[in-house]
C-alpha cells in the first residue's frame, strides 16, 4: 500500500511523527555534539537548547488531536500484519503512555533525575551513598508514581519495564534468569584456574593511537559499516547515536597500553550502528523506522562484540593484519589472543566483566531493583542488600560501594527497567547467531577470512528491515522460530569456555 | 533597569525573541556539524531538519502578536540610549524586514539560490558561465523584488545593504570607496618590484599538521580565545560560527607546506570568535547580545589578522616559539617572515589577494552588482564587463571566468550588498586599530612582548560589549569618535609599505 492511497488521518499522523522526529534529531545532533566536541563553558546553554527541543518535541507528540486522528486509522483497520498496522500499533502506544503521565510529574521527574545524577556522580567518587540516598528514594518514588500512571497486569515492574522492552514481562524475565544464573555460576567455576592463564593484561604494549584509528577502522569497514553514512569520535564512555537514517555516530575511548579498549568498545558500538544503518530509510521517522526495543538493540552489538570478535576465527584473519600496525602483536597466535580475551575473571565492576560472569551482574541489578519497585526493598538497604548478593553470586566481598551499588549511571537516571535488556540481549545474540549459522553455512569459515557479508545479510533480512514492525519477542519468533530462549547463550558459553580450557601442562 | 521591572510586553518579546535564538541556535549546530563532520549520505536529511528548524524560526519571528507587542513597547517609549530601547528598535527593524517580504518570495528566494549554488558549483569547476547564467538573471530579479518590498529612499542597492550592514546607504560606499580606489593604486605601483622580494612562498617548508595545531593553539590562547568556550576544526572553507554565548566554534584548513595558510585562516576566525566571546553572555537572545553587523565584524578579524598579525613585532614574539615548532623557520628573522607575509601580488583570486590589493576586488565586485540592482548592466554582459573592469584595476587580462566572475560563491546565494563588507571592515579595523593605540599606549611594544591584553580590553569595551546596542556607523563614532573613514587604513597602508620597501642592493 502506497503512502497515497491510505486515508487522510493516516497521512496526516505520517507527517506529524515525521516531524517529531526531525526534532528530536535535532536534539540528538546537540546531544552528540555535547558529548563529543562541545566547550565546557556552554553546558548550561545547551542544556536549555535541548530542554527547548525536547519539551516542543512531547507537546507535539500529546497534542489531543493525535488520539482523534490514532482512532480514525484505529476504526479504518489496518491490516494486522501490514506496515501501516504496525505503525498505528507503535504510535498509539507511545501515545498513550505519553499522554498517561502529568506533565507535573513528568517535569518532576526530570528535575530530580537531574539533581540526582549530579549527585550520584559525587557519591561514586567519594564512596558515599549518603549522599546519594535521598535522590534514589525520590526516583523510586516518582518511578513507582510512573507505573500507577501507565498501568500493569501483574506487577508494577512490568510497567517500567515496557518502556525499554515492550511486551515483556517480568515474570518472563524472572524465568530466564532463574535458567541462567545457575549455569553461569557452573559455567565460570568449571573455567577458573583451568583456562590457558592468558589475561587480557597479558595483551598490553605499545599501541599509538592513530594506528588504533587505522585498525580499528579497517575493522569495522570489513564488518560492514558504511562509513559514507557514520563516523568514529573520541568519548570518556563510548556510545552510538543516530542523527538520521543515513548518519550514524559512533564513539569510543583508547588507552594507549592495550589496543583492545578501543576495539571492543568500536565493534560493540558499530554493532549498534549495523543496526541503526540496516533500518529502512524510507521509513525514516515513523516506528518502521526506529530500532525494534533495547534488548534487540543490544543483541546487535553483543553480537559483533563477542560471538564474532572474540572468536579464534576472528584473530585467524585479523592477526597478521594487527601485526602490520602493532609490532608488539608478534608473539601471539590468534588461539592466544583470542584466549586472553575470552579469559574468565569475576569482578567487580560490571563494565570490566568477562562475557560469561557479565549476566551475574545483571541478574543482581534486577532482582534489587524489582525489590525496590515492588516496595519489598527500601532504599536505606541498598548497600547492604548489594553486598550480600554480590557475595553470593560472586563470593567475593565487595570493598566500597563505589564498586558496589555506586557503580553504574542508570539509577541516577531513574531507569528502572533498563539493566535487564542488557541480559536479554546476550540472550538473543546468541539465539540470533545460532539461527544465522543455521542459514547460511559455516559463518566460522567466513569469519576466518574476513568475510562477514553472509551473516549481516541474514541480520539485515531478519532483524533490521523490520524496525519496529513486531514487538520484540514477535521479531524473535519471526527472526528465529521462538522468543527468547536460554539455551542458545548457555550452549555458547560452554563451547566457548571448553575451547579454551587449557590442556594440562600447556602453556604458551 | 532590571529585566523584572520592564513592562510586560517588553518581558514577553524578550522571551519569544530568546525562544527563537535558541532554534536559531540548534540550527547553527546542526550547521557546524553539517561543515565539520557529517558523513556524507546524511546531507539530504540534513537539509529537511535545518529547513524545518529555520522555516519554524521564521515562523515565530512573524506572528502578528510581534507587531502588537512591539507598539506596546514603542507606547511606553524606552529610554532612547537604553538597552531596551535598542532592543526594541532591534525588534522592530528585523520584524518589519521579515513581515514585509511576502512568504512565496521567501519560498522562491531560498529554493532559486539551493539550485543556483549548485549550478554555480559546477559552473566553476567548468568555468562556464553558460551553466550558472540563467539562475543568476533570477536571483537579481528576486533580488530587485525583495528590494521592492522592503523599500528604499536612493536606491534599490540600499534595501540590499542593509540587510548586512543596517543604517548604511549606497552613497557612502561608494564615497568610501572612490577615495580608496587611487590611492590602492598607487600604493600597490609603488611596492610592486620595490619590497624585498621576499615573497610568501619563500615560507614553505615542512609543517607537520600536528606541530601546526599546536602552535596555532597557542597563538588563539595568547591572543585571548577562550579554549573553554569555544575550539577549533578543520573544513575546505575556514569558517566561524556561535552555538550559544560561551560555544564559538572556529574552523581552519591545513597546508603541510605552508604553516601560514592555517595560521592566518585561524587568526582572522579568532578575531571573530574573540568579538563573539566578548558579546554579552546575559544578553544571549536579544539584539544586544549579538553582533552589530558584518561590517563591524569583518573588522575584528582584519584587526588580528591584518593588524596585529602580520607585524614585525608580532614575529618579534613568535618567530622563536614557532621554530621550535618548525625546524625550517631557522633561516629566517621576524623582518624577513612579515616582508614575506606582507608581500603585494596582484592575483586574479580574491581570496589570494595580499592586503594591499584585496579592497580592489571588494570595489570590482560592489560597483558591477550595483549596476546589476539598479538596472544598468545585464547578467549576459557580467563575463565581459567583469574582465574589463579587472584589466582596468589591475592591468591584467583575466583568463577564464574561473579565475574571474565565476570564483566567490556570494552571488550564487543571493547575497547581492555583502560584498562590501569587506571593506568596510578593513577600514573599520585601521580605525578602531588606531583609537586603541592612540587609548592604550604603545601597542606596538606590548605585541613585541606577547601581550594582548591592552587592545584586547579596549575592543572588549568599545567594541564587543554593545552588541547591536547602536547601529554600524553610530557604534564607530561611541568607539572612535567618527563614522567610518578612509584615512587610517590609507595611512596604515601606506607605513606598512613604506616599512618594507626593501633599501637598494639590500638582500636577505
Amino acid at each position: 500500500m502506497q503512502k497515497s492511497d491510505t486515508p487522510v488521518p493516516y497521512q496526516t499522523l505520517l507527517s506529524r511523527s515525521r516531524e517529531i522526529a526531525l526534532l528530536n534529531t535535532a536534539a540528538s545532533t546537540l546531544g552528540w555534539d555535547q558529548d563529543t566536541y562541545m566547550p565546557v563553558k556552554a553546558e548550561p546553554y545547551r542544556a536549555d537548547h535541548l530542554a527547548y527541543l525536547r519539551t516542543w518535541s512531547h507537546r507535539l507528540a500529546t497534542v489531543p488531536e493525535i488520539d482523534d486522528l490514532l482512532k480514525a486509522c484505529e476504526d479504518y483497520g489496518f491490516p494486522h500484519e501490514s506496515k501501516e498496522g504496525a505503525n498505528v500499533r507503535e504510535w498509539r502506544r507511545d501515545y498513550n503512555r505519553r499522554v498517561k503521565l502529568p506533565p507535573q510529574l513528568v517535569e518532576d521527574f526530570e528535575r530530580t533525575s537531574s539533581l540526582a545524577r549530579a549527585a550520584w556522580t559525587v557519591a561514586r567518587e567519594k564512596s558515599d551513598f549518603e549522599i546519594f540516598r535521598e535522590y534514589l528514594k525520590k526516583l523510586v518514588r516518582l518511578a513507582r508514581d510512573k507505573a500507577e500512571y501507565w498501568g500493569y497486569d501483574e506487577c508494577m515492574y512490568d510497567a517500567l519495564l515496557a518502556e525499554f522492552e515492550p511486551g515483556m514481562r517480568t515474570a518472563e524475565v524472572r524465568q530466564l534468569f532463574a535458567e541462567l544464573r545457575p549455569v553461569i555460576a557452573n559455567i565460570s567455576q568449571s573455567a577458573i584456574g583451568n583456562t590457558s592463564g592468558l589475561s587480557r593484561e597479558s595483551l598490553r604494549g605499545k599501541y599509538p593511537i592513530s594506528a588504533q584509528q587505522a585498525f580499528n577502522t579497517k575493522v569495522a569497514e570489513a564488518i560492514g559499516f558504511n562509513f559514507e553514512a557514520g563516523r568514529v569520535d573520541m568519548t570518556a564512555h563510548p556510545f552510538s547515536t543516530s542523527l538520521g537514517p543515513q548518519d550514524c555516530r559512533l564513539t569510543t575511548r583508547y588507552n594507549e597500553l592495550d589496543f583492545t579498549v578501543s576495539l571492543y568498545a568500536l565493534l560493540h558500538e558499530a554493532g549498534h550502528g549495523l543496526y541503526e544503518q540496516g533500518l529502512p530509510s524510507e521509513d525514516y521517522g515513523t516506528p518502521t523506522g526506529e530500532p525494534a526495543s533495547l534488548g534487540i538493540h543490544e543483541s546487535q552489538s553483543r553480537l559483533w562484540e563477542n560471538k564474532v570478535g572474540r572468536t579464534i576465527e576472528f584473530w585467524e584473519y585479523w592477526l597478521p593484519i594487527a601485526r602490520s600496525y602493532f609490532p608488539d602483536l608478534q608473539r601471539f597466535s590468534p588461539e592466544m589472543v583470542a584466549a586472553a580475551l575470552n579469559h574468565i575473571s569475576p569482578s567487580f565492576i560490571r563494565l570490566e566483566a568477562d562475557e560469561v560472569t557479565y549476566d551475574l551482574h545483571i541478574i543482581l541489578r534486577f532482582e534489587l531493583e524489582l525489590r525496590l519497585i515492588e516496595g519489598d526493598l527500601s532504599v536505606d538497604d541498598i548497600p547492604a542488600a548489594w553486598n550480600e548478593e554480590f557475595q553470593k553470586l560472586f563470593g567475593m566481598v565487595v570493598p566500597d560501594d563505589a564498586h558496589g551499588c555506586l557503580q553504574d549511571v542508570h539509577w541516577s537516571l531513574g531507569s528502572f527497567g533498563y539493566f535487564p535488556t542488557y541480559t536479554l540481549g546476550n540472550l538473543n545474540s546468541a539465539q540470533l547467531f545460532a539461527k544465522a549459522c543455521q542459514n547460511c553455512g559455516d559463518v566460522y569459515a567466513k569469519i576466518s577470512e574476513g568475510d562477514y557479508t553472509p551473516l549481516l545479510v541474514w541480520l539485515r533480512k531478519n532483524v533490521h528491515a523490520y524496525g519496529r514492525r513486531f514487538l520484540p519477542q514477535d521479531l524473535m519468533q519471526v527472526a528465529t522460530g521462538e522468543s527468547t530462549q536460554t539455551r542458545y547463550q548457555i550452549d555458547y558459553l560452554w563451547k566457548k569456555v571448553s575451547r579454551f580450557l587449557a590442556p594440562a601442562g600447556a602453556t604458551y
